[in-house]
């Protein structure tokens, strides 16, 4: 059995939904209880949840909330206010896609149970979506494991941002593939990339690892290559949030510039990330969404300012990592190679 | 005559030095009287005072301190001290030539006035650091006229750290080229890398900036290659604390990672840098001394802890961007090209 982290962020509890609140780790931990959908809307635009597969599940939690509310509806009413709600929690955020998929999903397997009460419904809709909670540590378990076979015995990973246990349900899609690769050799380690502006690396990743008992080594964002030229980095693990048919993958500001430092070493550079994250409606990265987000998010970093006034900020909170520059994609059906149009298509069909 | 600064971190005044304090700007504008050469020693480590040019005339005007010091001493015991003094005061900073070049510069020309008394040795010391202050200057405007040839109309210049004013006597070496730009286009504008873990950018290069009314957008360390992907950065130009023979180049941790992120797309990378700063006694960057700083300017943002305790962290302050990423050194004697090893040698002779 994989060691499973004890961490879950995200939680389907009875009628409520319990998150862990991501924005104030690691200086507190507080899990807050949600009963009304909106306020999960809230919890996914403020970051309370994130990473792509966690606010997927959070998003399909919310639906199963906007249900109850209006479980007292007539059957057509009800189905218009679903897709309300659905459509109202997906544009939380933009560029993951597994926050469309997962809502979709449950709207859709509400769609399928029009035969049944309101009520029922509703019920199932729980029941589903628990399903779904669930399925996603066994995704990403499965991930895990297959992504440690490509990492070396006592391999240093270098990973950006938090693709963690606090990213998913519980065990991680790149700290899976960490959390995997430790549990049969407890030399690997990992080193942490900050990731301003939010600093998911230095506070998220860090604390997870730390909780978990995995070495960690905190660097900033700018001390990759000096890293790698020492030859002290092995391999490159990180998330997604929407990857296109063709392999060219949206992931946390940063990853791109990481990727071009990993290739002029020669390193390898893997995504990991479930198929829910792999989008084949569209060809190519071009056409990803990337969500700007607040300047305060670049110009404070824990309500503090760090800069001067009268600045001009832009912030993007994702870049695309081109697919010649990804040495594979790990799901939990096995590593996706180039060419990727290929080896996607082989496992989306 | 150029675009001057008002900024001036570093001037001495009668028997006083006189410096900035950087390390609370912007939140704070605050100028400190040294009058001994140990509190100057401190000021260089923690730095008060910082940029290699900068640290460099502070080291001489602590060197000069020093002399006023001891100037009750006979002479033997008097050159003695001196010698201690400028030892100690160069090992504050290993990594940055200028430093070394500058104290040795002002002790070399007190041994050449050894027919004097020590009275007269101790007020020509004066003088002659005085004088190294104001020809800094002079050199920061020749580097900045140099380097603005090659900025395009219009032009968008990314910059890491802080190689302005705030680095030198009072213009710059990246900003100087950026100030003298300016002065004939006022359309470019600057991007400005954060630059963790001191921030400098967000710190210093955004204040000097908006203070002289040059556009400067501030952006984090991983947003380079987002940002020059989309057209948006037309060339990259940074300081350097120590360039090798063969234009290997030390800078600020992050700037490795800027160049091979700025080769991949094809967009010219120019050091910009005094002559005092090439170091034609090591051959490569691999002989450059990278000084190791505290875990601490990672690990904390002005006094707050922005990770989880029991992380690792190495704190590299300085890497070396190898001289096959550089398209050009700007210096007050022209901008140097690749073979570096004979265009170097050239001036440096």
């Amino acid at each position: 059995m994989a060691l499973q982290s004890k961490i879950k962020p995200v939680e389907l509890v009875g009628e409520k939904v319990v998150l862990i609140d991501q924005t104030i780790l690691p200086y507190e931990y507080k899990k807050i209880e949600i009963t009304d959908f909106r306020d999960i809307a809230k919890a996914i635009k403020d970051m309370i949840v994130r990473g792509a597969p966690a606010i997927g599940i959070s998003g399909a939690h919310g639906l199963a909330l906007a249900a109850l509310e209006y479980k007292k509806l007539e059957k057509s009413e009800f189905f218009k206010m679903l897709d309300e709600a659905a459509q109202y929690l997906i544009s939380q955020r933009p560029t993951a896609v597994n926050l469309e998929w997962a809502v979709n999903k449950l709207l859709d397997f509400a769609k399928q149970q029009r035969e049944f009460s309101v009520n029922e419904i509703v019920e199932k809709m729980f029941e589903y979506s628990k399903k779904l909670e669930l399925e996603d540590i066994e995704i990403n378990i499965a991930i895990g494991d297959n992504g440690a076979t490509i990492i070396p015995k006592g391999a240093t990973i270098l990973t950006h941002c938090n693709a963690g246990a606090l990213a998913t349900v519980g065990y991680g899609t790149a700290l899976g593939v960490v959390r995997s690769a430790f549990e049969k050799d407890n030399t690997v380690q990992v080193f942490a990339d900050e990731t301003r502006p939010r600093q998911q690396g230095a506070r998220l990743t860090t604390w997870e690892l730390v909780e978990d008992g995995i070495p960690v080594t905190l660097i900033t964002d700018g001390m990759s290559g000096y890293f790698m030229k020492k030859g002290m980095i092995d391999v490159v693990v990180v998330g997604a949030d929407r990857i296109a048919a063709n392999g060219d993958s949206a992931n946390k500001i940063g990853t791109y510039n990481l990727a071009l430092v990993a290739k002029a070493h020669n390193i390898p550079f893997y995504i990991a990330a479930p198929l829910s994250t792999i989008d084949t409606s569209i060809q190519t990265g071009d056409e990803i969404v990337i969500e700007e987000r607040d300047a305060a998010e670049v110009t404070h970093i824990n309500g503090e300012t760090v800069c001067a006034k009268g600045v001009n900020v832009i912030n993007p909170g994702f870049d695309v990592t081109p697919h010649e520059l990804i040495a594979g994609i790990i799901t939990e059906k096995g590593i996706l190679r180039p060419n990727y149009v290929k080896s996607i298509a082989s496992v989306k069909a």
